[in-house]
């Protein structure tokens, strides 16, 4: 019998320290460069953008595909990354599949990044 | 006669609106997409954060092949991509070159995930 189990765990809650705040081991990169990754394509930076912008940062995929102008399997494809790497979770809600926006990921991301964090001590938020 | 131009100009002054903030257009999805697909590799964000770390957000090439265990063509190649995408800057002097950390192109891209920044309208640093 063969169990699937999960490349990576992309627990925000577990990761990372900011970058400026000293050298990042190795299973942190991998975790931090799984979700941008995902975020390494236009299509999906505006994808990102869209359902974030939504009240509740959800969106129907049926509202996403005419602004992208793509097909929703290829759009479907693309927000599958994205759920992967935790940036919006996925729900299904008859025919239609509907993308929540995980604040949390972005905030540990933009701490992560602040070239502040470590100067200030606040660290990261997570 | 050919003239190489650049991909795209990774300037961050001019870079972006953070996500929440509303639809993305296409031109600063391309911008960010670049930056984020170079921070897509867990060496290039461990050498990011090696560089970081630095007082005064310096290093040589010739300190970063040790620790990440790889060749000094394979981190420069690496290095190349982070210095494309504006993360870094690179000088060459004698023998070594010198990476130095760009802390402007880490405000933006942290501004532009903060997922508070449009609820406080405070927006992007930059």
């Amino acid at each position: 019998m063969t169990t699937l189990l999960p490349l990576l765990t992309t627990d925000a809650s577990g990761c990372c320290a900011p970058v400026t705040a000293g050298v990042m081991d190795v299973e942190d990169a991998q975790r931090l460069a799984r979700v941008f990754k995902a975020l390494g394509d236009p299509t999906r930076v505006r994808l990102l953008s869209m359902i974030a912008t939504q009240s509740g940062g959800e969106s129907c995929v049926c509202d996403l595909t005419e602004p992208v102008g793509l097909s929703q399997p290829t759009v479907s494809h693309h927000m599958k990354q994205l759920v992967d790497a935790g940036l919006v979770t996925r729900e299904q809600r008859g025919r239609w599949a509907y993308y929540t926006l995980v604040p949390e990921t972005l905030a540990m991301l933009s701490g992560v990044l602040d070239p502040q964090a470590s100067r200030a001590g606040t660290g990261s938020s997570c």
